[in-house]
């Protein structure tokens, strides 16, 4: 179990708040953030690093260009006097969607841009990398406040892009009938524990506080703070399981079009959906793909890989329903920002072992709630390009929390908001129920 | 000006709440209802009325027999004695979406569909009549209050149809060359009226209810009744005009990304929206296809046809927001409930004159909110088939708010809450804006 | 059986080359004709009319329309001194392909145009009869002989959508779940024969002349008459039966790759292709959509409504192949231009009795050949926009002979090239089998 | 200029004909031709060797495997005793089209099998070579006749692929913005010569001879040989340049419906075509995107990279029209096979200097005929998995003459068939007009 604590996220706290010389902490953040992204890309062959598996995917090499872009867009032009380009062409190639800085290779053909190779993006990196410590480096500490405000977007966007890194190679490997692996030394995610009966946790409802309002980095979806009204609610003590799950899809769930939205029915019944995502029937077992390779399910850990009809539709199944996502927050208020990250080097989610009070808040899965994604009141983007990050997307998307096997422990925090449209189901995406008191 | 008090509308709260016989009251509301749809009809040949010029829209004579089809199913089939369906084979041609009540025409066939003929769905609709004349004659005061309020419930649903027995015969006679008009004889929307400056209506954030808690007919989705925290925000006097968007137009609305939501952009470039729908340019000049036939626009009128991406676009544009549905109910709650509703007979919304306060709350055109459509907290659907009705849409919708010249005026309250995919466009929707504060 | 020689086709070959005055022949052919496309649609009502099933077929509305266009637009406005067009919208109506002439609505969005109705539709065929009538009685004998060229081409146009209006409102009825029938009183197509099997009939080989080349009326697409070279062949006695096609079916045809094209192999897999256009199996029988209504197959018929593909794939699963159209002009050049025509009036193909030597040759169904649709040897195209009507469709068709049991006996002959693309279906569209010697 | 006498084509018809040992012969011509596949593969990166840029194109690293695949299958497995497969996954995975050997990955998707890695390719293609090597040794000259034809099947079926791959890699880099050449190092194509007036070469027609009959191999489809009557036919002197097709463009020639055969005329309009693939217009200049990178056009060049319909086109507006392939057979019936083919290493086409009599018959680019694809008078298909090599694609094809610069040499015969759909363009294809006499 990693504790947000012991983290680099802390690092960020301290850097922040602390004593120390923020330059300095910014600089060494940098470099921390940038080498764990290329761990990520490592087992990969530059074949691999190719592969496109559908128009939502990214390949990983354009994950690694376009994350070395964004330092070289947003900071290194504007602001690194004498600063000169990579490649010209890279700024039309490792865009993804900001329309303010220009034209773009259109999403679906990412995966066709066999050059720039592999070896030239990590040239890329270590050339952004360079002009980047020599840029800290010049600076010190009259680094100017707005940059480094960039500088730390930029860390926690490609803190968001090892994640899809992770999802996106995840689908892209599940697409070869080899049924190759990841890694296959990854630290297993089976640790024996028996899975508890799922408790009903009451909560209080009142007006409350959400969104984010202490020091530290958050996006800008994430504020301003604001009160909200709850009724009173329950919500379950843990995430809902593969097994739980598996008894839906025996009790006919994927066959009943009462259990479902209208849009989650047509989706299911178009794309021939039977059960999540890298589940599949052999004979009368259930197997899996995972990171590791394929294997039978294990009924003891979370259901993963659901979109937010499939979660709907479980929960309607079980008379309960998804918690909104003040409801979310509010249920973790006073949890610990620990759980089974990234960092935890399983990326697969793992069950949960007997303890009093709400479990897995945060990681192994983000966890689907009721909420569309919209903005929080008297929120403003940010004006310019990166005003484009977060705001534009406020649409037909659902809101999941609390971070997953594949997130950084740095990178979550309680008011973290991610959002996918509601049929997405290639991230690491799962649930836990709530109900009304 | 209809005031709702004035209207069959307030038949329905007198009759539930007073004193004369409620069975009388229903059965009279019911033919009421019947004969306002078959009026709605009677300028169409029976070819207009088995046009249907897109999936999201149907034929008329399909919304003349679907309506039928919900009274013999939901009222007739489960509770008259001895009845017997009118033809096997219509409950497979006018089921809509229910699939508790089995299979159903594939929407998008719906116009394929000349037999019946136009005069056997009108004898459908007269045996239909006269069986629930005979069934409710037969009951007297003995109605059961559950057969009652499904009744009641398929009054409503008429209404509903009746709306877009309008919008669908527009958006038909819209594809036609000929430009032909649904009526020529219908009561001018011109009223010579100058518009006046829009005001900034502040409205005191607070603890407030919202949802429909007082006895009467409402949909399910309207309730329960509710406390949400609003802060303090504005609200503007009046709905946004043609010559308002019409300035957004010329300023390059359409042509700027950064003024619109990303899947509205994407949306907007794939259709080639350059203005609202049924607006054509002609050398310089903007004309706008109207029930009554092909017109210049009149840019004191209220703007009308477009999409919630439009509306938001628009509203981003003038450093303003949508309003939410919360905000919306707030701000019109102390507003009579009158406007230009289909009973005024111009089918098209009206330029509106000087006047203190909140304006064209009602009629004229629904608002388009920010709110997506969610389930109330402590919503519990219908059980068995009429609970398809609402809460199996809650997803990928956006609420709108206050009703429209093709609205019934009886049939719309403050808590009434439409949805529609946002980037629908032919209904009547335009916006009000709103902003913090 | 109707015989060609009996019909009004005997009397253009009479006109154009006897005695008698031409023009009379040809005012009073025009007639005859017209009237008859309007007996065709009489059965049915304005709704019926303006249905269109799919985007390869046309309202009957439409089909009355157009063939009246092609007279006001190629005769009356070139031709008829002071001739006022009935419509100025009608031309951009109701022009199907003639890029010369003009705009016009989109193929796929005629069955959305309810207006004109049929009435005004009617009004408008009078109209242009009144009009041909009134420029032909002024003419008289004076008539210039590239106007009568292009009349007599406008009559057999018409009788071209005669047989069109047959087969699209078969598909069009065949959409509706009530299994309505064209007619009810049409003579039957069961004449109570017993199949006789099949004979291999050979034809020496040799080099031969085929295409048009006597007088009379022909289309551009049928000569010039050249020499081909054909090796000896077989070829079929007669069409090939429901029965024979049911052998092949139960045989597993559908399910093996190695008997079909392999593009024929993908449609019929994407479209799910179990049997032929209009069979249903209902338990253990075979049932047929027909004109009539809904009634069990009858073996000895000739299988009806298969597409290229399915004839091909039978045919090799006979371990035979589909004749050429050389082979197959060559091998009725002796016989009598009868069958079952459009004129017998039953409008299905009927069971063949015994008899000597090759039969069914004309009428039933078109048969398909294995000769891709191309130009003759030394063909040119009409100039203007009536050189649009054959040659540019010279792709992607396959060449079909012999007429059918929806074409007007008077509009066949051994020469007539019909075409389609492979995949269609819902012409009357049949086989018969030849091999090598 | 390299003469297929001076080739290893003369090779194979000298081993089939002459007094060497023939198995010797086959080992050598086998050893040959695979080397030459993977020096086609050799400039490209694992990453290009990757890249599936439509449907209709294959990865290299596909082609590689499948070659392999297809003696693996076809001749190892079958015949040599105690063969072992390389990797039991790679039936599935390389299998192109053969329906009976077995299922197969969805054509679309070979470009996100990014394992096997190109090693691993690379080491399956030294695997299957070391395998038949040996296989071959140990047979001798006892070598069965039937496994001979199949290798020599292969042979040929390889380069085909070796075609293939270079019009899929040009296809594949011409979709980067990076304009990347497959090869810096290439002969270049300029050879500095002026372009002759096209002279128009009168053939006589007679009754004739074609397809394939002497010994030494040819495909199924090239025979039988049979006669065919042609009457006399002028052809073309040499190719049709660039520069002629650059006046077409000037003249309108992409905006004239009346030159275009239908189904053209709407593919060139939903593609937005202006001119050949792979062509783009720079301020007044149009460039070109070779093998060797982005260049001006040259217009003594014969233009290239044509589909049938701009080919079809182009003769029309030149008052002309394609030969049939009988005519284009019977035209270079005398004439040496030799030409600018993929041996003369500079991978384009290449103007034609002044000659007397019909030029560029071989080489340099395919020629569009106007004849579709059909089988032969008499053809049967071989049996078994190889019989679906040709004749299951003979539909909606047409027919391509003469070979290209990215042909090999030996690979090409008067008589060779190639078919591509008339609306294909990545292939290297021209065209040379004709007309009637």
């Amino acid at each position: 179990m990693v504790s947000r604590v012991e983290s680099s996220g802390a690092m960020l706290l301290r850097g922040r708040n602390g004593s120390a010389r923020p330059d300095k902490w910014l600089s060494q953040r940098y470099q921390t953030i940038r080498r764990m992204t290329e761990r990520l890309a490592a087992p990969l062959s530059p074949e691999d690093c190719l592969v496109q598996s559908m128009p939502e995917a990214s390949p990983v090499k354009w994950h690694l260009a376009h994350t070395s872009w964004f330092f070289e867009t947003f900071v290194l032009q504007p602001h690194a006097p004498g600063y000169k380009v990579f490649h010209p062409s890279f700024s039309y190639l490792f865009n993804s969607y900001y329309n303010a800085v220009g034209d773009r290779v259109p999403r679906p053909r990412r995966g066709l841009m066999s050059r720039p190779g592999l070896d030239e993006v990590h040239a890329y990196r270590s050339s952004v990398d360079q002009a980047m410590g020599a840029y800290l480096d010049a600076k010190g500490d009259g680094l100017p406040q707005a940059v480094a405000d960039v500088i730390e977007l930029g860390i926690n966007h490609e803190q968001q892009h090892q994640e899809l890194i992770l999802t996106d190679i995840k689908h892209a490997l599940a697409q070869n009938p080899l049924y190759p692996a990841y890694r296959d030394d990854l630290a297993t995610s089976a640790n024996g524990v028996e899975v508890q009966a799922m408790e009903w946790l009451r909560v209080l409802g009142r007006l409350s506080w959400i969104g984010h309002g202490v020091p530290g980095f958050a996006f800008d979806n994430e504020g301003p703070r604001h009160q909200v009204y709850l009724d009173d609610f329950q919500i379950g003590s843990r995430l809902v399981t593969c097994g739980e799950f598996l008894e839906f899809i025996n009790q006919g769930g994927y066959d009943r079009p009462e259990l479902w939205l209208s849009d989650g029915w047509n989706q299911s019944q178009s794309q021939g959906w039977k059960a999540p995502l890298y589940w599949e029937q052999i004979e009368d077992a259930w197997w899996l793909r995972t990171m590791t390779g394929f294997r039978p399910i294990d009924e003891a850990e979370p259901v993963c890989h659901v979109s937010f009809y499939e979660a709907d539709a479980f929960a309607r199944w079980s008379n309960a329903r998804l918690p909104t996502e003040a409801e979310w927050e509010l249920a973790v208020a006073e949890q610990p920002l620990e759980g089974n990250f990234l960092d935890t080097g399983c990326l697969h989610p793992r069950a949960d072992g007997p303890c009093d009070g709400l479990r897995q808040g945060f990681g192994d899965v983000w966890e689907w709630t009721r909420s569309p994604y919209t903005p929080y009141p008297g929120s403003q983007p940010i004006s310019g390009a990166l005003g484009e990050y977060n705001a534009k997307f406020m649409c037909n998307q659902m809101v999941l929390r609390g971070g997953s096997c594949a997130t950084p422990a740095s990178h979550i925090r309680a008011t973290y908001r991610n959002f996918f449209s509601p049929e997405t189901r290639w991230q690491f995406a799962g649930l836990r129920l709530a109900k009304d008191s």
